[in-house]
């Protein structure tokens, strides 16, 4: 860490600094220059402590040095980590292709998605059975009914199924019914949330936020991988610009990013980022094409009546072309998609 | 509702969205223009249903007219709501000041600070008992052994607390404490939260979120409102944005705007918002030229030492000087600041 | 377009609307619903007028219908516009790759960069001679002397070459030496050098400005076509978001995007994006995945001693690599790129 | 600067690095820690060849220390810089209110607003001959018309004036007839233009860049001094964000922060921030309160037929309450608003 001092900080403001960061057992370089002092601290990082040092009279600025994630940097675990999902691999060298409608909306609805999903060489099922939505007005998922519907679909397409859990309380319950739990981008922050899926036996899918920067992103899956569980995909889904012509802005650079950070693998969701299904095919190849280790789509056996996410969801032809697409694409980026079903 | 069609959308595409809107109980008004036919809905939103309209073949966009909530609008209630927390009023004539340092850390730093609050004039002790910090590794607060010292704070110096809850399981536990329930900025969408504070007694302070816009902060009010609670408060607290000599950009605009909109007080926090203390004063200025119902700022007793945020906290000191000046400030655009002793 | 009036707006506030509307030659459909009244407005638009109708007693907001650009649109020339470079098209079937050191340093340094664009396949020379920098105190460019060397590293390639021209007043000396216009994103709303462009019998490459929406930067193009220059490239080079691990945030979906709204040609440019030579690969095949008409890199034979932007600068075996990964991929999305020398 | 290597960068790598900060004059540092080595290099910046450091081998990244500005520094000069323009100080204990039309439409529209400005007790007379527009089709302005008619104003009604020069080659013609130059937000970087109006006897009222850092703003600045014109004023216009409610968001902070760095005077403009007139006094208020040194509103005798911005320009008598109500709130905050009829 540097500490900057301010131009013209008085001899006892150094001193002062210098023997607080002693006390926190750093080991000194001072460097006084014409225009000001700087203060380099080596050693072990307490980051309950350091904050304050930016408090203290005649210092300008701290400027951290390393990054504050340990568990899930490359320095920590060079090789990718491999998560299992059911019998998915993620992180190898197959991509995953995830898929399904938005919400759970009722048997028929999901067998149609899950048949969809399965003949188009889709290898997980996703479906949201809890609903985080901005209105308390829109529909908000049928809960357990949902889980249930999920995992008859799973015994009867042979896929394994991710969902969002958006309640720390409901974690033990989606457990009994999913595969892997997926942390939604407005609970990227909910570390109460965090805690508890990485006390979970099963992987997680953690979103990053609509706003968070990609080290507070890698700081949430530290969170999950401090409690134990290093079983942890990364899904780009799109931040927030100022740009209004699509819902969100894929962030196409966060997959060789966190590639270069960290050893965990990363996905991405083209549907949540475009909010508008015609542009999803050229994000998904995109994302094949900068690394990424799968993609997550929505697909809906019929969007024009679809409760949520409709305007974003891929019909099931069109699904079945782009899956084609992206298996001549992984080819020539060095992966191989295998369809699920072969 | 307006759904604009595409350019060259056929008559049966035109005909099947004009069905599916009468359908769902709207009357339609079509204009066909040269270029583009253009549908008006008028009548009662069903929410739930009308995404799906937007994936129907031939429409280009769906333009909402209406504003999604109507408990927090001004629509719904032309008074601006007076909120109670303890003996203090929140949307009045009178500016509130809420004040006190980011974390509990012990009774002793507790007690200074809000001893501080007071002296200067304050009305209510803030201080976190649950703290969300981006850092597993960072201070986390004290939890119930710090609500204890808030509440012991409230009884010695007769300030009513407002503090933190982060886990929707945590709320029975802290309103046994606080006198106001926070929700975050990073659970602003935390909509389980929300409808549990919504079935609170007490009253709510509702930060906005990072990178959530006004209208989304205000559904997020609706939430609790919509649960019966109608004693909230909205908090500006900074945005993000590229800038980064501030923590967070402080949205002013926000002021007016949601006065404009609703009926429900807003109060703004420039410390979040600044990042540093140097800057807080102007900004809690500015708050109050604009129309802010009140300010939250961080004072802490001694800032060089404290477990968080203490480059954006006032030593008591400075905050006396701002309270000070805050009164003279109030009376200039039609509001009083009584400090809490007098 | 529509006209919202505020709820509660009077009869004659209406009706001042409307005679408005009519006076400006649109016809008009009225629809009153319970809470408040809407007026479509049909007919041609003349933007001059219309922001002063939203400024009228009783109105609360305008909405658009139809995109403000007429000339760059689809609607206006459904064909994709293919333009020429010297030799070189860009719009069609093949791929274009643009390539050269951010700034001309010297005949030598040029000409080894001109030399690795060639070798590696590479169809166009880029370099600046004027140098729009954030510093006074930076390298500014070799201005006329650096012209004469992108000219004659020309001949002795066989590359055409863009270079930027940042005064209105300097585009003439630049068509002496130039085959293409580049427009950065800084000068993207420099509307006096739009014009100037506009009247060139050169090529423009139009960068997207660092916080320009779609719509503007659109409307930028406009502009140029509007004084009777169709020949124009648009370049998606990344937008400034609050994430700070990259230069900028490469906004992949405008590729799509601006091909479905409009009929000019984009390539990317990857360099600019990440600010980092590490991640540009993989963003470079992410545009040509998402179907970009070609790419535009940064290449610098000796990046550690470059006068700028060295830090996101390819060596040229780096350079040559990537070229050799993209004509593979070009091939799975249905395009070519064929090396300069074949 | 310091010079941060990458984890396990090797003893050449690290003396190479060491060699060419020598080489440039600099004194070395050298810290190696556990985890990586850190070099501070103290010393004259030279920046011309810093970047290329970051490109050398073994390096992860540069951290730079001293503010890249001089000139507007307060460390060059401590006392806050009092421009003139007319008989009109700025930066003095008085606050300026700079007011008119968007653009100069005829000579009857802009003496109706120069004396509605002068009635109020507004200072300086602003209004646009050339207007920068997104839509080639939008009303451009009056040009040199414009600019004889903005005189004849000021000869009327006493007003000095400021007005808006967009291309380099107009800055002599302008001169001619104003009393104080604008560079627009779209130009903040247009280079050529900023050292053309650093080369007048003018005053020049710099307006921040949509998305320009505080950091890009003063180097603007710093492009003006270094031709020699130290008298210039900064204008915060508000700046892009998500937020779509307004217009920009108005970066109030940027007022107390403008203050510390540097020693220029800067007023805001809350009609450009706002976009709505309505929010235009709260936004003015607050201003003021954070210690601005005036504020520049859009003032038009009849908004509802303005040729632009009329949304968000003020009625004469909307602009005569606020400054009244600027009257009382600057004596509160230290500084006095004398009318400058007065």
């Amino acid at each position: 860490m540097i500490v900057v001092m301010r131009e013209g900080a008085g001899r006892q403001e150094i001193e002062n600094v210098v023997a607080r960061l002693r006390e926190y057992g750093f080991s000194i370089h001072l460097s006084e220059g014409v225009e000001r002092t700087i203060i380099g601290a080596i050693g072990e990082k307490k980051p309950i402590y350091l904050q304050s040092i930016e408090a203290m009279d005649g210092v300008e600025k701290l400027v951290p040095i390393l990054e504050p994630y340990k568990l899930v940097s490359r320095s920590f675990q060079n090789d990718t980590t491999v998560v299992n999902v059911g019998s998915v691999t993620i992180g190898g060298p197959e991509l995953v292709v995830m898929a399904g409608p938005c919400a759970v909306e009722n048997e028929e609805q999901l067998f149609a998605a899950a048949k969809a999903v399965k003949e188009a060489g889709g290898h997980i099922l996703r479906g949201g059975a809890f609903k985080p939505r901005t209105s308390p007005y829109s529909f908000q998922g049928l809960e357990e009914e949902g889980l249930k519907i999920l995992a008859a679909a799973r015994d009867e397409f042979g896929l394994p199924v991710v969902t969002e859990v958006v309640n720390p309380r409901d974690v033990e319950l989606v457990e009994q019914y999913a595969d892997m739990l997926q942390v939604g981008a407005r609970n990227m922050q909910n570390f109460t949330l965090l805690r508890e899926v990485g006390r979970s036996r099963l992987p997680v899918l953690l979103k990053r936020g609509l706003a968070a920067t990609v080290e507070e992103w890698l700081m949430a899956a530290e969170y999950i991988l401090s409690e134990g569980n290093m079983q942890v995909v990364l899904c780009e889904r799109g931040i927030r610009t100022y740009e209004t012509k699509t819902r969100n802005t894929l962030d196409i650079s966060a997959v060789p990013l966190v590639k270069e950070l960290g050893h965990l693998p990363i996905i991405v969701d083209p549907s949540h980022a475009a909010g508008r299904w015609r542009l999803v095919p050229s994000l998904a190849k995109a994302a094949v094409a900068a690394g990424a280790d799968g993609i997550m789509v929505e697909v809906h056996p019929d969007p024009q009546h679809a409760l949520s996410d409709g305007p974003q969801s891929l019909r099931p032809d069109h699904f079945k072309d782009l899956v084609d697409e992206l298996k001549a694409l992984a080819q020539v980026v060095g992966r191989k998609l295998v369809a699920s079903g072969e």
